[in-house]
């Protein structure tokens, strides 16, 4: 953390009705009035792990180095996943290690610290709001130009278990549906990387969208359409519709995705 | 004001689809640029006073000493509630004196200043958006060093009508939801010090919750419960449910939250 | 743009539950650290050109000569609508000429550039995402000091197709619902200029609201009003209520707007 004005991002499930971000923001400018606040988003839907864990691995790596990722969906608040801070080649990422944080790859990761040390964080901390206590405290010490290693103890490993990859099956390559943007696209776990030599198929839930297109608008107005989304991903969408109202699905659908070679 | 970039914070209940909030921070910076602009929060429940005063009362204390907290949640816009400056020992308050800044406690209070010179704020003010035309400015001028007093004349008192304390009955104490929050939890207007001595048995609105417990994480899934949440007040929340769902409130509803000894 | 730490204003129908307007502000902060961004609004209704010139007109002159507006609500991202620049006498406006900046008289404008620089934006543009492949990245270099006529080449006009004017018929002058705001206000194209001399008499649909008052108060709780709003517009509200609701129309609905002269 070395810009004279230290970016910090933040990312929530705490959505805008409430005070709660605000709190957070608090908070880190008490410690750093320096800070530069820089929001993500804060309407995620409520306790999804794997909703938050896709737009933060889309998101994290178009600001400049330096930048600390604050990052809190956290449905286990107050039960023992560990609170880190993990330092990348570039960034550095705080929040519940409760894979949240799995998109990272073992190489990038330089070290992960756990976010325990007595001499900052209260040993009176509560049990259901770890982002004022720990996380934007964590946030504020770092940006200020704290050793990391002095918010706590290093561990070796960070939570990976909510980050399903997709897996070849005799259908073909099966992913899921992993984010539903306001638009009501769906964006699965399936990458660009991932997919078999076209011309292949695409399905959601059994139902046939049709061959991969370069484009939403290859299609008729109302129908739907896969394709690769500006992130890599696969994304199934309904040119000027709602693919989630076209197939009757949420991001808690758990809706599968498969491609099939033709 | 004495930061070298003074921090203003806003919150109302001005939404995010509109422009009211952008119109507000374009005012402050036009006669401020180095203003730091932080939101607190903006998808307040419209037009009502109690629950903004909650939230504003649990967030303020969080920012640095000399922050300046703008606040609009004004059903009585264009009528003769008085608009105020009001100067705490750490903060300075700008808002409608409509019950909002009734939390503050007489001797937290420096002084209270109505915005009405003719100097700083036009004769020719819009009925509708004081907050252009009045907080803005208001907030604008503090932060560039001009004396309170310079914004009007002094006066004794705020507004404290909208702010309910709790009452001892014949059945216990009784007070009442004035929050809900994104969850669905339901927070009330008793605070821990207010709490007789325990075990206590709480209800809402006639309907047994159970003993106050230490969290939310105390009870089975899809069960109520009540704690004293971060801020210090009752909370009667659903372990991975929505209680406001589970009792069928709102935060509209005047629900009646009651704690009998056992 | 000459600020020390130039303004940058977003104005999007991203919606704050992606992370759209997260990697916009991340793409602006990597190309110039200093630049200070601050939010008009993200929630406007999604692909609503009309709605959002409607918005966009009426904040973005509240901020410092110098300002940079970056706006996006692009149902045509990917076709032939041109991303340009706009230099007006005292603002930069950024996004797609789809009709969204056709509120600026054309004396107002000083030039208009097509921003297709080999130089500053990749030729490997994304079809969906130019929000973050070509707006962000213009109000980046620009906030840097770059010359605009660097960004691409000039053009003489602006699309102004979504501007549509009222009109004068045998019935009286006719104009649109434009805006619906988070309280269910009606705000209509019609200016206060625009309106003949009173008496008047304002009808929504071929309802009629009565006369032109001059403020929504001056009608009983639960009634319809027509009123100039705070931007100069006639406005249609229902006291202490929805005007939306009382009409059953959304900004979308296409109402006609009716000022008869008594």
């Amino acid at each position: 953390v070395n810009n004279r004005e230290p970016i910090i991002t933040l990312t929530t499930d705490f959505g805008g009705r409430d005070g709660y971000v605000g709190i957070v923001r608090g908070i880190i400018l008490a410690l750093n009035p320096d800070a530069r606040l820089v929001d993500i988003a804060h309407d995620l839907p409520p306790f999804n792990i794997e909703t938050a864990a896709y737009l933060l691995k889309n998101c994290h790596g178009a600001f400049p180095p330096g930048t600390v990722h604050l990052a809190v969906v956290d449905p286990g608040v107050g039960t023992d996943r560990a609170p880190v801070l993990i330092e990348t080649r570039s960034y550095y990422l705080i929040g519940p290690d409760n894979g949240l944080f799995g998109f990272l790859s073992p190489r990038e990761i330089r070290r992960v610290i756990v976010l325990n040390s007595g001499k900052y964080f209260s040993r009176d901390i509560s049990r259901t709001f770890h982002a004022r206590d720990i996380f934007a405290p964590a946030a504020g010490y770092l940006s200020l130009g704290i050793d990391p290693t002095e918010l706590g103890p290093a561990r070796n490993k960070i939570n990976r278990e909510v980050i399903v990859r997709p897996r070849r099956t005799s259908r073909g390559l099966v992913g899921r549906v992993v984010y539903v943007d306001r638009f009501g696209n769906l964006a699965s776990s399936i990458t660009e990387k991932n997919i078999p030599q076209l011309p292949v198929t695409v399905y959601v839930n059994g139902v046939r969208v049709g061959r991969l297109r370069k484009t939403f608008g290859s299609v008729k107005p109302g129908r739907p359409v896969a394709y690769i989304n500006s992130f890599g991903h696969l994304e199934i969408a309904v040119n000027r519709g709602s693919a989630a109202e076209y197939f009757g699905l949420t991001v808690s659908s758990g809706a599968e995705i498969l491609i099939a070679s033709d």
